[in-house]
């Protein structure tokens, strides 16, 4: 059985590879050449754990490892060279559901590793599993996948809470982020599958001159 | 008569309050669900003070109390059950300027009370009033507020420069707090109300190919 | 001769002047007031040290040297009064690849001289390079420069891999921040001329619903 760091380490690549490959489809989705393919997919995976570390003060996580950016240029290799297949933009919504999940927990971990309050812990998930794609679609110049009415903020913060709490509550790590990674990727995909939404601010459909 | 630290205190989490609720007004515009009301009231609230606390090197002010987010909650909260009424335009022009004037000197005092130069704590206090707003603006895919021909930026950098310069001639720095506040407050309020603007720039008026 | 330090900083200044030069046209391209010129100068001009040095936790270079934020108050005064003439969008390309290149290299100057991996210091110089441009057209709501097809960010690779490859062959500092530099320079420079861009990805121009 891994170890606790392992398990997360194992997690935060994945989170990176998933993001950066997204990040990558986002290029794709306008033609880019390899290197602007390589810079979203570098920005899209590693910016979510930057504004982490940034905002715990700790060391931005791959600057010392540049195994974390190799991790991205082959991200955007593989989404280069699997060219022109149909299942594109599909992969696009499931490989930033996939990473979403992952780094809402990664996101949490470190900080409460670092001693962090547990609710700024939990808001620390939610910014670093949304923000690398926020920085992706705002680069990108396109709508934020904040801006969709589907469940997404929702999902990050809910495998935040999920794993934050259960950890609180003493439940082993490893069983409380897989807890976490389980519940925002049920909930996100489940959002994906039935395009299910919270009821939305009503204001908006009456003769509101807002 | 609250000592300085007090008195700061309330104008910072005033600012927070008031930027929540606007980031809470922008999802409204769009008709989000909760959980993306109390994100944009999170990144709107405590963007600005985010960015000066990573610029000037200190903790960052909401990770070790997070009253500051439940703040934010509350505000996106008052917002949704405010629900449908008309003056929500109107409300978010205000609160905007209210959470600008309020981080334009909060921003500047904190930099001076961490040693940082004058000239610098000033702009520090502007990019902290702005940022926020922007954040907002930029993530919700709207005109930033910094380009409309209204003043704005120049009130922030009023206030800023009226508090850091009384600070500088040895005014209480609760008085000057005031009075920088007061300064970005009736600018950006005139702006506002009689539609301001410093003289623009004259190319564009002009057969020019720029 | 110059010294190592006095080198890179003539080149940082100058990098700061062209970029805040690059901000305030884009602000003269909307019409605005001199203030907003000064604003975006201000963020465009330091933007991309700005992250550099929060990436490798460095004090923020402009903060205890308001000095930079001088040098960007003057390019914007400058660009307001050059005035209406007709070179200011050619301007605005040649400026942005002056400070492209010059960041390119005393970003990943300055990461490797804090003892950052040179893959990471390359990528640094990347991110410097090209960080106060998108900040740059992001707050003005334009299409980021990344987004053209011309060659952009492989020119600040370019540049920082020239730069960490010599100086990582124990080449004199100088001499590889002047290859570095004018490589960068010069690709771009080639790119503008005659339009040049790597290959684009091939799945968008067939049918592909992506």
């Amino acid at each position: 059985m891994p170890s606790l760091d392992t398990a997360f380490l194992i997690l935060d690549y994945a989170a990176v590879a998933v993001f950066g490959a997204s990040g990558a489809l986002a290029a794709a989705r306008r033609g880019h050449d390899i290197v602007t393919f390589a810079f979203f997919a570098a920005i899209t995976g590693v910016g979510g754990g930057t504004l982490r570390d940034l905002l715990i003060d700790a060391p931005v996580f791959w600057i010392a490892r540049p195994g974390y950016l190799l991790v991205c240029l082959a991200a955007a290799a593989a989404v280069w060279l699997a060219g022109r297949h149909t299942w594109r933009l599909s992969a696009l919504l499931w490989l930033d559901a996939l990473g979403m999940a992952a780094y809402a927990v990664v996101g949490a971990a470190k900080a409460l590793s670092l001693g962090v309050h547990p609710i700024s812990a939990a808001v620390m998930g939610v910014m670093t599993a949304t923000f690398g794609g926020v920085l992706r679609d705002v680069v990108a110049g396109e709508p934020s996948v904040l801006l969709q009415r589907e469940i997404y903020v929702t999902a990050a913060l809910l495998g935040a809470m999920v794993f934050v709490g259960l950890a609180a509550l003493g439940v082993d790590r490893i069983a409380a982020g897989l807890a976490g990674f389980g519940a925002a990727l049920a909930l996100r995909s489940a959002a994906i599958v039935w395009g299910l939404s919270l009821p939305a601010f009503k204001g908006r459909n009456h003769s509101d001159p807002l």
